[in-house]
């Protein structure tokens, strides 16, 4: 009988695994470097042997294994076909049928942001929802939409791509996937620092941010402080991710908005912010949402793609 | 063997039903009154002696039924439970046990935008896609949203509400929501007629207008004829309708965009308004989008709740 679950998680410089019951509870986890030369073609075969090497270790047989998950950052389809994820070297070819090809297991694969919010819903602070945002703030903006208990891929895996919804028209600074006027330019730990930078230099108004170090940490400390220009900052920031929310929210009719990533660790601050303006703006079929931040941290991933491959195998 | 499927779409004032065979070829469809009178107590029962009518007169059993899809005016969750539709005098109970009830064949039920985007993905424009947003222009704004084959539900039935979600900050007036500056108030017929007549009362302008009858179909006719007044009135609407659908389709990640209901008789010009503003702002991922035009008209929903059904069955 099948009682094991391996999540793996795939960023730029580690890989994170996990080994789990098929109730979710994390038996092991570790982390091995991610290989990026040769067009990144030693990450999978090193996951394997990864893996291989934890099922002689813990004494398991291949048939108690249910499965891999992967996450992964790039648009991951349905059918775990991934589609040019850069940092990696990676061009466009389906994990789901190499690492099956080279470990003889079932394997799943989705977008790294997708999978964390799957993580989130099934143990973390998303527990008890079908139907869930979650936004990763951290140097860029990612996202993550549950839909009915499934992650929501769309047609070739860019679905939850919250970071790059319009929300400006008169941004004048390109974000770096080449538009303007991108969520991520102002919701990001960077999108923050920038917002603050902007406010500073144009004027000579007192703050506690002045001449150290302006970062999203420093902005929510000033914000504990009362400091008015960086309370002008947190506002403006929670009124574009609370109007791109409310959008959102309107189109996937969620109950739960999970805020994850490094700019979360402000607290409930940031909710405070954020959420006026949602209340504000959304369409009263979603306006009782709740707000949670997110509790699983840098092991969202692991979780969720283990998640991902335990909702397959029940399909 | 089951072989047929009945469709029914509930309107503010017509009950439109259609016979099916499960390949979804029309058998058959009429229309039936909606008598909203004693709380919308006698439009289910109508429905249910209608379509027990019509397997009399077909000479069908009911074991030749696959079941009855219902498409209804108000939020519908995916267990066929209505919220308030307010037009029929319902409050909230469930459609699909209560007509399964009276009926004693199976019924899925959901929310007439959604059920008419699952027609046109079926029998429709959209045909060959999985991944769609459908978005209505009439009286008001309605969506519908088909992600990985499954029409968007939402917690509560409110997937899919282009139509309040919020695009311009700056509104004064409020929208029949409540809330200022949803897209209805600028990209349905209501709204088209609403920015003409600002902008003729604004100057003394010459247009084609001016004078005559203001409404979506003669803003239309006027852009068709150079008017350069109504061509401004278009590249608003298009700039809201075309944003928009850019920050729904970079959440979804559709690979179709199916523009229907009366002001889609306007034709193609229509695209020509919106896809340039959607290209502008877009994440890449979602930038090869077919947009469409619909072409089931009030047929959709008949199609798309015998769809529901036939789904059903599948899983």
């Amino acid at each position: 009988m099948s009682k094991y679950v391996f999540g793996v998680d795939i960023g730029g410089t580690t890989v994170k695994l996990g080994l789990f019951d098929v109730e979710g509870n994390v038996l092991d986890k570790w982390e091995i470097p991610t290989r990026t030369e040769e067009a990144g073609s030693k990450i999978l075969p090193d996951i394997a042997e990864s893996i291989r090497g934890k099922i002689r270790e813990k004494g398991m047989t291949e048939e108690e294994v249910v499965g891999v998950g992967v996450g992964a950052p790039g648009p991951v389809n349905s059918d775990g076909v991934i589609r040019m994820a850069v940092n990696l070297g990676w061009g466009t070819f389906s994990i789901k049928e190499t690492l099956e090809n080279i470990l003889g297991l079932p394997v799943m694969a989705g977008n790294d942001a997708n999978v964390a919010a799957l993580g989130e819903m099934w143990k973390g602070s998303g527990q008890g929802s079908n139907d869930l945002i979650a936004v990763t703030l951290g140097t860029g903006v990612g996202g993550g939409i549950i839909t009915g208990g499934r992650v929501l891929t769309g047609v070739a895996g860019g679905g939850g791509e919250i970071g790059h919804i319009h929300v400006e028209d008169a941004e004048t600074e390109s974000c770096n996937c080449g538009n303007k006027g991108c969520m991520e330019q102002y919701a990001s730990a960077t999108g923050i620092t920038r917002l603050a930078n902007r406010k500073l230099a144009e004027s000579q108004r007192e703050s506690i941010l002045r001449g150290g170090e302006v970062s999203a940490k420093t902005v929510f400390d000033a914000v504990k402080q009362k400091d008015a220009l960086a309370m002008e900052v947190a506002e403006e920031f929670g009124k574009y991710l609370g109007d791109g929310l409310s959008v959102i929210a309107g189109v996937v009719n969620p109950d739960t908005i999970v805020i994850g990533g490094g700019v979360s660790k402000a607290g409930e601050v940031l909710i405070d912010y954020i959420k006026p303006h949602y209340d504000k703006n959304v369409f009263h079929g979603s306006r009782d949402v709740r707000f949670v931040l997110a509790t699983l941290g840098n092991d969202a991933g692991i979780y969720g793609a283990a998640k991902l491959v335990l909702d397959a195998e029940k399909k």
